[in-house]
């Protein structure tokens, strides 16, 4: 689903990654992490898609970095970085930008 | 396949989409522009996934803004642009970042 957003300027984390074989686990875990990161100061939100051979780009929208780093450092998610990084990714790549413009088309809308 | 990209700072243009139902002539649009796109100058790399319920997240990256720019108004691409809002777009979001820094983790080699 795609995110509602603020007027630019925002952060965005695009993490790309290739999932290994299985779940591991991982569903539950993904479920979790949406739902802490959903409570985080500076959170405004997420989009995420996933094919059928196990590629998926996840993208997490921020207030600012300092908002980043602390979802880096939140305890929960640090576990889980380090069980992505043993168990469920094959590889992986985390991009962090600076959003400078956007624009929606809606349904029925047209471009805005 | 996660897109090798240059050390920061570059592009990233990062399209959210739902599709309508029904291919319409979709797939072989999106090959065709990936072709294009990576024939234009300052093109970088493009990174796309769609799950079952038609929701994607393609992102292109690019060296700078101008060739997001000359991307944008490339003749054929602005042709695409006007079938995807008319057909095969339920609703999408396109947003212009500036990549700031960037982390990989390939196979067996841990965080670089």
């Amino acid at each position: 689903m795609i995110a509602p957003t603020p007027e630019p300027p925002y952060y965005a984390v695009i993490f790309s990654s290739q999932r290994t074989d299985g779940d591991r686990g991982y569903a539950a875990m993904a479920d979790r992490m949406e739902e802490l990161a959903r409570r985080q100061p500076g959170f405004l939100g997420v989009e995420s898609a996933r094919d059928a051979e196990g590629f998926g780009i996840t993208v997490s929208y921020w207030k600012d970095e300092a908002s980043i780093a602390a979802w880096k450092a939140q305890a929960e998610h640090a576990a889980a970085q380090r069980l992505g990084r043993e168990q469920w990714y094959e590889t992986f790549q985390v991009r962090v930008c600076r959003v400078e413009r956007a624009h929606l088309m809606g349904p029925r809308e047209g471009l805005r």
